[in-house]
This record gives structure tokens, sequence and C-alpha cells, in this order.
């Protein structure tokens, strides 16, 4: 490299109490150093923008320590490498790790197995659908369903976010499986395309109001919900735990629309948790990470699904690092339509 | 029987809003009739007063038809066949079932399976113990603690109502199996004992407040909670949701704190609730009448315990038919010390 590059990072510079906007975030520069013995240079071409993203900026436990004041925001991503002294990665080789809000990352060799750094093959997905189906939401969701709901033939799945990254797999998958699934959307567009475009064989609208969800859900689960799989938390389920059917299960995947409360936490649990006494069901809860030694499988077989058809992988391609706190914002307000992918550098 | 016997019965007369008082029931008499062809006739000695009799008397969905207005109140006991055209029973068999809160029962031979009716034998436990540790109780503690609870040795077992008959059998079970063990219960009396007498590790006075059942959570399960089983709901279950263990189980068995109010639903859900995802963690109700094709297991394994002293069995015997109201608010008010039992008879 003749002329020394810049890495242009976003960094987080105070925690955010509720919504996190442009002050909680620095926009820094720094020139790229050049790989030591054992340690690889990448290029990211795109970021994974995720809900939990706004976890990970409280100073609280969680499954994952919070991002740290000036650290580069921490982001899943595919990059390419450009320069590399590690005999497991070559110069043009595309890879999937936690590159970070930026542009280049110099991961040095002790630290690749903690970075996640993998080698990815484009002719399996394109880069995108290696951060959607399948990437972290992808495996969320087949794991998540899998491991935790434990599906069968005619059972009922109900799916919120269902236009989300992790709610379009989960739904698909489940339908592949052979439930019925019916998905909770923000929005008639939304909704429309789950049922046209991925084949679920329901979409309630949420936005159309609580007593809407309540009679959809009881339109559309007349037996009751066998599966939920909670991608939003508050309101939305409690009006499925209303509804559960003997022995459901519930994943817990997330709570998206608590994350931005200002003390970190749900505003209300879910009052009507004694339905799972009433029904002998069960709730729990998900974190991917416990999965890794079994994604390869969980890829293959999704990798099976798009080649045949069977399973879509939509995004929602925003451009730009500089676009990076607005465009994590998109998720908390329901704006995304389809995985949210920030494409920071042209492959 | 030369003189015809007067059955003294306690019905449903409106359902209550909030805590049942005396003017919720209606006491009547009718005379006692003599078993058809195939039917029994029983003789209440001792009835088993249950925090679950509270919802019995909602007019609500639930795992169990609501009490009808007029008809005598529901509950199970301990009874003595008197006079039977039945060739299963004898007179002088001495019998569990759904005897209802009256005198004497008569039972039509399509009804006797239906009332759950089956002879129990005094040798293996008394009257009391039947409807504590072999009963009900024993059941819902046995099978809650073990098929959805699944303990390992060295595992941290939380009971709340640790004195009450669930958490009498859940905690000493839990002991036999290996587990250390904390109680939470109300008072001073009620920790020393389970601490004395039942063996468990330590025991946390939610009487002291919240702050002290916190500092009690952290002091006696440094490692974190891995099964909890939770008989009470409320606040104390979102403190346990602070402190849970990686992969912790929670039993769902009631919420008695919840059952008198007005609308007979929680008045609020547990918010911590996310910690079962932060864990991987579970919350799965129980309703023990599942179990029943294995109570003859449970019961065999119990009653070795009780035999060979392991596990003792702890009953506060109330009298007369007549304080059925009063003697039922006991449990809400925390006031029964062991299994609540409504002597109806001397045997």
């Amino acid at each position: 490299m003749s002329t020394p590059l810049t890495n242009h990072q976003v960094r987080l510079a105070k925690r955010p109490e509720g919504t996190a906007t442009r002050e909680n975030w620095k926009f820094t520069t720094e020139p790229v150093g050049e790989p030591a013995e054992g340690g690889v240079l990448v290029k990211t071409l795109s970021l994974s923008l995720d809900p939990a993203m706004r976890g990970w900026l409280n100073d609280a436990k969680s499954y994952i320590p919070p991002v740290g004041i000036d650290e580069v925001m921490r982001a899943g991503g595919v990059g390419r490498v450009i320069a590399s002294k590690n005999p497991q990665f070559a110069v043009g080789d595309t890879v999937y790790g936690t590159l970070g809000v930026q542009e280049y990352i110099l991961i040095p060799e002790d630290q690749i197995k903690r970075n996640g750094l993998v080698k990815i093959d484009l002719r399996v997905g394109t880069i995108t659908q290696w951060l959607n189906v399948l990437g972290m939401p992808g495996m969320t969701g087949y794991f998540g369903l899998m491991d935790v709901g434990m599906p069968k033939p005619g059972e009922t799945v109900v799916v919120s976010g269902a236009a989300g990254a992790v709610g379009q797999t989960v739904g698909q998958l489940a339908r592949i499986k052979g439930c019925r699934v019916v998905g909770i959307a923000g929005g008639q567009a939304k909704c429309d395309w789950v049922v046209r475009e991925l084949g679920f064989d329901a979409c309630i609208d949420y936005k159309a109001g609580a007593a809407a969800v309540r009679e959809g859900l009881k339109t559309h689960c007349p037996k009751g919900v066998d599966i939920y799989f909670d991608n939003v938390g508050g309101e939305i389920l409690d009006m499925v735990l209303a509804r559960l059917a003997r022995k459901a299960r519930i994943i817990i995947c997330g709570a998206i629309s608590q994350y931005n409360n200002a003390n970190s936490m749900p505003s209300a649990g879910p009052k009507n948790y004694l339905s799972l006494l009433v029904n002998r069901a069960r709730m729990e809860g998900i974190v991917v990470f416990d999965y890794a030694d079994r994604y390869h499988i969980a890829i293959a077989e999704m990798a099976g699904y798009l080649k045949d058809g069977r399973m879509k992988s939509k995004e929602d391609i925003v451009k730009g690092l500089d676009t990076f706190p607005e465009s994590l914002n998109k998720l908390f307000a329901g704006e995304n339509f389809g995985k949210l992918v920030l494409q920071v550098a042209e492959d």
C-alpha cells in the first residue's frame, strides 16, 4: 500500500438514555496500520445493524459486555482481506467477523478467534444474505425456532417483527417445517409482503391498534398459538400469552419495543404470564452465540432453501458510515423493510 | 342407617371480587341419600384448603372450570366409605377424592372416576399426610421440581412459600436430590422452622422487606439461582429473576400474592423477564393433574422418605366446616404454618 489508508470510525461518545442520537456518537479518523505476523487487515464492505446493538450501549450486565466509552461501536459485518500475514486468510478472501462500525480493522493473530473472523463463500450467498438468513439473524431464527420452539407439522407459529431479519427467517422456516405461520408486522405493506412473497398464512398489522391485534390472533389462530417467537415484547407479548395453546413454547429473542426505555428496563412485565401455568406452557430465552458450533449445519440447510427458492432473503440497504446514528434508529421506528444493512463500501 | 343423616354443606353464593368473605358463601343442609347400584357414600374426614381454590371462584377460563354459583365448593379431601354398592369400595375404606366442602358425598358409579376417588392406605401415611406430602401439594412439588426443574446435585434451588404445603415438599426433595436449598417464607418463625426442622440451607423472611429479600438472595445464592419454584409471583418473582444463573429453570406453580386482586389478574407482570434471555433461562407452568398416571410412583418414593425420616410433613389443622370462609383466608394472609387442613370430622 503506497498511500497510507485512513480509517473512518464511529465510537460511543456517551451512553444514551432512551433513544441514541447523533450526540451519543463521535466520528474519528486514524491511519490504518500494517498487520503484524499472524494478523490480517480487513476492509469493511457491509455491516449488520441490529436491535441488540441498543442493549450493548447500556452499562448493565448482559449476555455480552457493553461497548465502552470511546470504543469503536461493535458490529458484525462482511469485509475483504486486503493484507494478511496469516496463512488462514489470503488477500481477496471475503470474511465475516465483528468488524465494528469502521472502514478498516486490523486484527492481530491472538484476536482472530475472539473476533469470530471466518471466511465466507459468495457462491453460497450474497454479502447481504450472509448478514441476513445466513448470518446472525438467520442463526438466531433457526436455533430459536428449532431448538427452543421444536415445531411440529400442523402447529401454529406466531412471529413478531415478521418482516425483520429474524422474523422472516423464522416464518419461512416454520412454513418449510409444515407449520401454519402468522406474522405480526408494522403496516399493511410489510404484512402484504410476508404473506405474498414469503408465504406466511396470515399477517397482523400491529399499527392498526391493540384491538386489531387481539382480533387478528383470534381469527388466525383459532386453535391457539403453539409457538410464539417474540422479537418485540411489550403489549403484543401479553396479547399472545392470552391465546396460548396447551404446551405452547414462547421463544424470548428480544423486546425491541422496550430497548429505548430510559432505564433500559421493560416498562412493564407480561401481566398474562400466568397463562404459562394454565396452559402448561414455557417461555425461554435464547442467545445465538450458544449455538456457534452448529452454525455450519444451519447455514448448509438454509443455503439449500435459498438455492431452491423455498426461502427468500430481503435486505434493506442503507449507505455510508456517516449515516450510522440515524440508520440504526430506523430499527426502533420500524422503518426498515427486511434486514437492515449498512453498506460501508461497494464490493 | 336408621336415623337419616343430615349433610351440612358450603356453597358458593356469589363470586368474590378481591378477598372472599363470609357473604360469598352460603351454608345449606340436605338429607343424605343411599347409594344406588355402583355408587358409594363417603363421610368427609378432612379437607385440603389450597391457594388454588381462590382461582376456582373466578368466572374465567383456566385449567379447570370455575365452581358454579350455588354449587358445593370444590375441595379435595380424605373420607371414609360408610355405604357402598360398588365392589371396588367397602364400608370402612379410607378414600381420597374431590369430596367438596360438605360432610357427606354420595357418588354415583359414573362419577367415581371423574371424582378421582381412590382408596388410600393409612399405614403409608396419616390422613393429613395424604393431604400434604402424599397428596396434591406433594405431587405438585414432586413433578414440578423433578420434571420441569430437573435438579442436579450441587445446584441452588429457591422456593417461595417455603413453609407451605408445596414449598416444604419442594425444599426437602431438592435437599434429598443433593441441591442447596434456599426458602422464602413469611416471618422468622417459619424461616427458623424450615432451616432447623426441614434442613433447608437458608431461608429469607420476605416480611423483612424487599431490600432484605434482595440481600438474602445475593448472600445465599452467590452463584445465582439454578431453579426457582414459584408459589407466590409478584415482586419476589422479579427479584429472583434478577439473580438467575445461566440456564436456570423457573417453575410457575402459583402466584398467591395475586389471587385476591379484584380483576383476578396479576397487578403487574415480571418486569425482569428479559433475564430469561440474558441467562438463556426457562419459565414453565405446571398443573399437577397432568401427572395423574405417575402419582403412584411419586407417592411410593415420598412414602419412603417419610418412613426413613428424610422428609417431614407439617400440617396446620383447623376444625369445623363452619370455619371454612375464614380458614381459607388464612392462606392469603400467610397465617398457616404448614399445609392447611380443615378437619370436618374426627376419625
